[in-house]
């Protein structure tokens, strides 16, 4: 931490900040230039409040020096983390594996329909979503154990690896026993009670970035799986709140280049929830891939027009498979294939 | 809904979509221009995705009519929504009551202390933090059941309303027994499960705004637990997160008269969280109070230096009774009064 | 500035960064602590890019220390500065003089009404456009040198100070034989020409807030007419820009402040193209009175349905009245008084 | 225009809303549901704004139906607009061409040895600044006509067309004597005088999203161009201000697709100063490439390390040259060419 004490910031200031920097435990340096005071100080603490300095009288402005995250830092594995799959899978590797499916599981055909689709396709994982809380009690809820046995069955039958949202504690353990990933929602990225127990959790957890999370809290986030013992997180970017609205969120691609200088994990886009519009997720899956994504996840329905959920951002079968050649031809100019 | 068809629309296309709106369950109106046809579409349902029609071949844009939400509306009560609470306490009438305390209940002596000082000051509710899931699995993590006791106790000793946070469901019943006010976080301003279950409870439910909501969607949200009998909601602004980094949020005031636009709901503010830093609490305060808000919720702590979470943005006792003196001028000039 | 290493940064990478801020003309203080090396550059240059250093290979992330604005910094004058201006008007004192009138100047008719309708209620200054650059060429352009003439006329007879938009350097001298204070509108606070010229001008120039700009940019706006010579800075909160659609833009009641904290100029607020909206005026207007402002900005016009521009913002007279008792009893709060 | 009425508005409410409606030039439709009125307002004005209506008593929402903008609307030329210049360069055709160069033109030497280098790698076009009013008075202000001449000699020289920003109507005539195509900076997407001067060239304008500007706001400054008969025009995106520091802007890669779908104008990604880092710059403009953009603009220096502007965010030459190699294989996945 550093700490800049204001233009003719007092003695006894600067004193009582020096003595609360060792409180904290701290060491501290004190460098004293012609106009202003600046304290270093450092120590093995990485959990505190910047804000306690702050505050006091005679402080201008403190800066954080070392990032608030250790496991999910560049340095900890500066080869990057290679997460493995089954079928050969991998996320963080050569291969850009791309997952798809429709929003919710709505029926065995539905879902059946689905995934030959995307598997024939070139889709190496299916996702689909079985517990769909929705903004209206009477929305469709989701098929709940039912959907993740169809995701499971349907998987086996095409050799995919199955992800799908988890989002409560109480259905770690149902979920677990079905999927291959399990995902976390952009609502519940700092849902710090679910990441602790997803720590313990031996399964790779697809990590979504929150509309008005900063790449350091996702990390942060990140952080709070892997102290568990968990280091299998992948990340994902799909769309931060803007004041442009005319798609639901921006789509921040520049937060592939960005994850893959301060981190070591994979990182991978949803174009289909990051623009929330069917015609705008081919451009977009398509950028992701060109900016050095590591996987995508997209939504595929066999019929959105008649979808139970998220309808306007399922891509139609055949648009995905016209996509999927086309990300097929960008990725060899990133030194990476699609499938 | 209103839907705008695109310049040169071709008929099949215009009769696609009108097909495709009656099959909603609308009625729906065309008018044809010099220039474009404009579909109006009237029905009872607000449970629909206007996306599933902005993405059809032809169509422009699609704007909703009615508001998604009914109970929460103006029109449901204009008359305004007085929660009565015990004590005489009333928010959404003539009184700005002011809830205040510390971030966490640390310990009997800290939150008597702080219970004392803040009733002496003229707070009607205790506010303190049972449960603190923290972004560090090695920080302070709540006494638990332990504060729920004590802040009942201390409430009952000096008259006042106790209000505090619920995190699960699971708490809901441990945490009904004691507080009279449940607070929802922002961060679960849209967790639909947990806002389900309060509306089956027969207490009043305090709802922040997430740092990334529309007032439509926090709204929405109120609409959620009101569905299901719990008429009984106050909303709260406490920040929003914009591209200014000096504050950690930008506490939106103008919040408070929309919503008394939109709404009947009582609306209180917290600048305590709203700024983050304590120097910044008191004219944000005032400007709530002067803005029109129905109560506050301020963090105080006996001793901020030494607090164990959210010490920066909690004023010393001396601070919240000299600002309490400021509202009480203040709240005459809007028709008001700050005990 | 202070330069963090990455972990794992090879001696070299060190070395090379030393050189560069030597080369920079800073003198540097190397701590190498258990983790990394951290570099702090001390020295009297404000103007560099940091990015420069940011890029360089090896380094993590690099802190600006001192604040890029000397002039307009709070240390340069902790008393705060007094802006006088004729009839005995002052900001940044314990009055808080309101500037009012129409969006435009549309008549010496219009003119007249609106100012002695506001005159009446309190308002010490005169406000009204000139030169209105719409973003429709068939919309009303102002009238020029003739809205001048008005302003200066229904000032004087009504002993009020005239304040009017510079938005060309070619305006200046004429401006300047009319107004008594010269603003600067949010498109172009980061109008570096013009900026300079009005630091050679003797008059005071209020300067608004643009719409994206932070905090820490608008100082730096001041700086530059500071650096001219021109003391005489009135900084103006106005809106900005966030994902909340309500309202055309955020009035940001906080920048009162957090401007009184970092810098010694007065800071006012313009409620009406802050919100846009006629009715969310007086609650922000009074909002900003109770948080600290200096002073106000307010549109108002004689006949608000028949404006040539900005109507839906702009108060009627008798609106206008009673904000301006509101605000009366508001101002002893904090110790201010509204005339 | 479509004005909805609250609930329970009055009959003299709707009376006076259609009564202001019609003086303001529509033909007005009424129709009146269970729950509320709906007015569908009619005409060929484009000029006015929806807030006078907004505000009225009993009005509920207003929405604009048609795009407030015509020539800049993708039916005006569903064909797509093609920009030719030079050479045989065209934007919006199947080329992607390239517009590289130094920040500021700083000396022949600089200037020729870049030009060189980003002919040799494939650039189409050479970019520079001539003029550059800096937020340090102290700071390269630009070397004004030298510069201009020094582009037109090396564009001559190398067969590439040449851009440069206009800052002032004053300048027009000058630049448009070296230049073959006119760049709006960020800063001016909104300076109504200069784009209504720029509408009476016959020069090609190259016109940048300001940074906190919606796309229909950009479109509108298209449009304010077209008006004055100038129809070649090229946006550009180049990076919106967000939440998210770690960048200095987000460049909104979404804006491609979207101006595609709504504007006939060729839409270009400045991925320099979107992202304002060296490294992050390859990454964006690949994925600008592959999301379609029709042209790009990037910043390259031959030593970088050295720039007297923004040279962190210059490519150094080889890094460019490796760059457009990458977007060579990209653009044939959308059917386009990067020469």
């Amino acid at each position: 931490m550093i700490v800049a004490m204001q233009e003719g910031a007092e003695p006894e200031q600067i004193q009582r900040v020096i003595d609360r920097l060792v409180t904290m435990g701290f060491e501290v340096h004190r460098s004293t230039g012609e106009r202003q005071t600046v304290l270093g100080a450092v120590g093995a603490r990485a959990d505190f409040d910047i804000r306690d300095v702050e505050v006091m009288p005679g402080v201008q402005e403190v800066h954080r020096i070392s990032a608030p995250y250790k496991l999910a830092g560049k340095s900890f594995r500066p080869e990057g983390t290679v997460v493995r799959l089954k079928h050969g899978i991998t996320l963080g590797a050569s291969q850009v594996p791309v997952a798809a499916g429709p929003c919710s599981v709505e029926s065995r055909d539905q879902l059946m329909r689905a995934a030959e689709a995307v598997s024939r396709a070139g889709a190496k994982l299916l996702r689909g979503g079985a517990f769909k809380p929705r903004s209206s009690p009477y929305s469709f809820q989701g098929l709940g154990e039912e959907a993740l046995k169809l995701l499971r069955e349907a998987g086996d039958k095409l050799g995919m690896a199955v992800v799908s949202e988890v989002m409560a504690i109480s259905q770690i353990p149902l979920m677990s026993a079905y999927v291959d990933v399990l995902q976390v929602g952009a609502r519940n990225m700092q849902n710090f009670d679910l990441l602790r127990e997803l720590g313990k959790v031996r399964k790779p957890v697809l990590l979504k970035r929150g509309i008005a999370a900063t790449l350091e809290e996702l990390l942060l986030s990140a952080e709070y799986i892997m102290a568990g013992g968990n280091y299998e997180v992948i990340l994902c970017e799909r769309g931060i709140r803007t004041f442009e609205t005319y798609t639901r969120n921006t789509l921040d691609i520049s937060a592939i280049p960005i994850i893959h200088k301060l981190s070591h994990l994979p990182i991978v886009a949803d174009p289909s929830h990051g623009t929330g519009r069917r015609d705008k997720v081919a451009p977009m899956a398509r950028a992701a891939v060109a900016a050095g994504a590591d996987g995508l996840l997209i939504e595929v329905h066999p019929d959105p027009d008649h979808a139970l959920s998220d309808g306007a951002q399922s891509l139609y079968p055949e648009q995905f498979a016209k996509l999927m050649d086309e990300m097929r031809l960008i990725a060899p100019a990133v030194g990476r294939s699609v499938a």
